[in-house]
């Protein structure tokens, strides 16, 4: 009946989730299809073309929905408020830009060709950060179709440079302060501790990121007749990076420590930061390296890492090439926590190459932007009612964590709302996000849609 | 007048080349159009064409010509034995294979389509072997068509496979000893000291080369969500790299230095190893971080070395990916001298790696083979005669200097073969060899012509 529909209890949400199941993967794979690769202007044509999808899509679901042209890519500005005034006003975050694919022959089926099997869906994207979406998407779709309204008034913002720094929205946020004002702030882009272990996500590492371009010479050099009188470029640079890390894990750039924030006990433990093993065994990562006195768990949250994302340098294909290049490169990051400031990591880094470098050796230092981390209360309403969602879905206790991962825009999206955040999301280790092979299963977009929906009835309540 | 032209004198020789210089560019753009890559396997085939037009080219010479059918990439041999038992045999070492070509966005026109500027030929192999060859063929060639014979007996060996260690010839030598028997072998693969300082090389180093692969995973990790709990295998490698030389630019991995051989000082005495820093300081070379106690020129030549000459982990394109990738990667090799056994060097490599890797991090260790050292005396004919031939065409004092180059199957050659050996050509440091927009000039091609010439008029009166 109507009524038992309505009820918003776990079982009749399920039932509505069954129903739109299929509609849900027919938008998926629509939406998966669009190859939008921030990083790399060769896919400007893309990225606009999935943010038209976005907007259609939203307008679609009865949304009011507008595009921001930001210095960048697109962002889609879309919002419900018919709640009434005494209702809060929720604001979601989420992206539809996503990683690049490289190595593209590591991937079993395309990357931007949605492939099921069973009930795992193979795409870039699969989960980071269209799957999160359109379960949410399908959420509000359905709330909204069975009883004409929400329990919250609704903004959402769906941007398409999360996975590059959010360098458009960033500088365009200012022009619509006004505009993204709420009560609270839900990001849909994080994880699970396990298949069967609920978690709310409340803390974020901030990022910075740099690439270092080498040069020895203006051309490559013959190894043999040049061997013993250039220094290499190559060498250089593992010499160079080499000196960022001890023995003990812990990164060597002066100052990198200086303004690190340190959990209260309190705050500590209320967090669950052990390390589930098993995705890590399975794929037979080698744990180890990490920042001495810090379990894995620790290291990977509430820890800044400097880690090299990229190097090349000379020849790198099949046989061998006796060569000593002209360039070598690598690319850097760290992930930073409360207190580290990117502009003063990254200068810090800056002044430490160039200190380091042999004589002579040129160098030219890209910087990729930056974000600070953000840790959010466990005592605000949106935190408890999301918390009580995943208990409910999950029929068990939930527990608080953090990521180690960073959404940039979050801290300044945050303050621009005025919102209390919170973040949520069933991804899992073993989804390979930012790697090939990226999947999800639908038993998860399930569980994703029901928290969702039981999070709107609980926080249009409280 | 006929006289006039085989008087064997300079002028005649330059007057012979003038004449036959069209043919020859006609030739030399036909075989730079091969391309002859031998480390790649995806031109197995174009190698196959290029040997067949070697083959054909010396047959048309009126040379008796048999394929070698090696376990790699074929080599042509071709002889010309009429000169009578009285007179000594000659055996010239070629080959007719390149350097891979990356990166290729570096070259200003495309690397297998030779293009002529001025006196210039751009095109990869314009100089290394192919353009060597080429004036070696023309002045054989032009010797016969004067005369009917030459004043020595000839055996030529153009193999294939002398950028990738030789490996197919280095195996299939031994079935064919018995045929390449001489007085003398020459090799014109190598350069002067200076557009007007001629020099005979009488050393060459040995090479060793090793592709190093890490893997920290499986899969490529978030280095949000992983960085504090994998060890990264791009910093595996650098630290590991970093550890291969210390500040004082020696060779970290023990035993390296133990077998190196030293010059007397006679020796030394008679050789030119000062470094002529102008075409370095053309290219904005680092000149830095060579063993200490040795001078560029020593360092390059008559010391031993250890290159990167290829770095890869991780994503190195456009803007930013922020992965700990799955794998890295590293292609080293290192240039020996006489006394180090390449077999030895690359298990005393292997060696330091596993012992300095972090526990648990997989590596995988490609030998794509070595060759020793050679150094030869400057008191045979062979080089007395070079030497003569130089100071002629150059009309000044000739020099002898070694080279920090290897060709890897000379130690081999020269042992089956019985000959004194010693090495020529007019290569320069600026013809960006192995290097992109490789080039050579016809005044060069002129000048090698006439000393190939002149060499063998005068090693037929020894």
């Amino acid at each position: 009946t109507r009524d038992d529909e309505m009820d918003g209890s776990i079982e009749a949400l399920r039932k509505l989730y069954r129903e739109g199941e299929e509609e849900l993967l027919r938008e998926y794979f629509e939406f998966l299809r669009f190859s939008s690769i921030s990083a790399d202007p060769a896919h400007r044509e893309d990225i606009r073309e999935c943010c038209g999808w976005v907007e259609k899509t939203l307008k679609a679901m009865g949304l009011d929905v507008e595009v921001w042209e930001t210095p960048g890519h697109p962002a889609v500005f879309a919002t419900h408020l018919k709640a009434g005034k005494d209702k809060p006003t929720v604001l979601i975050y989420g992206h539809y830009d996503v990683q690049p694919v490289d190595p593209l022959e590591a991937w079993s089926s395309p990357p931007f060709e949605p492939t099921q099997r069973g009930r795992e869906v193979y795409a870039r994207g699969a989960v980071d950060d269209k799957g999160q979406l359109i379960y949410t998407f399908a959420a509000i779709r359905a709330l909204l179709r069975k009883t004409g309204s929400l329990p919250v008034n609704l903004k959402v913002i769906i941007e398409g440079e999360e996975e590059n720094k959010s360098i458009g929205l960033s500088s365009y946020l200012p022009q619509v302060a006004g505009k993204v004002k709420a009560d609270y702030l839900i990001i849909p882009d994080f994880g699970i501790l396990g298949r069967n272990d609920p978690a709310v996500t409340l803390g974020l590492r901030g990022l910075t990121a740099l690439t270092i371009e080498l040069e020895g010479a203006t051309t490559d050099l013959h190894s043999g007749m040049s061997g013993g009188i250039v220094y290499n470029p190559n060498r250089a640079l593992v010499e160079l990076l080499a000196k960022m890390h001890g023995e003990d894990g812990r990164v060597l750039i002066p100052g990198f420590y200086d303004d690190v924030a340190t959990l209260s006990k309190e705050e500590r433990s209320s967090l669950s930061l052990d390390l589930k093993r098993e995705g890590y065994d399975a794929i037979k990562a080698v744990i180890a390296g990490q920042e001495s006195g810090f379990s894995p768990g620790e290291a990977s949250t509430i820890r800044p890492t400097l880690e090299i994302n990229g190097l090349s340098g000379g020849y790198s294909g099949p046989g061998f090439k006796t060569v000593i290049p002209a360039h070598s490169m690598a690319k850097i990051s760290c992930r930073l926590v409360p207190g580290q400031d990117p502009e003063k990591i990254n200068k810090a880094i800056t002044d430490f190459i160039k200190k380091t470098l042999p004589a002579g050796m040129r160098v030219k230092i890209t910087d990729h932007g930056g974000a600070p981390a953000v840790w959010c209360s466990a005592k605000t309403p949106v935190a408890q009612a999301l918390r009580e969602a995943y208990s409910e879905v999950f029929g068990k206790p939930c527990l608080f964590t953090y990521s180690g991962g960073s959404v940039p825009i979050t801290s300044a999206l945050s303050e621009a709302s005025g919102a209390a955040t919170a973040f949520f999301g069933v991804g899992l280790m073993e989804d390979a996000v930012h790697a090939p092979n990226e999947r999800f299963d639908l038993d998860r977009m399930e569980l994703g849609f029901l928290i969702v929906a039981r999070f709107f009835n609980l926080i249009g309540q409280k």
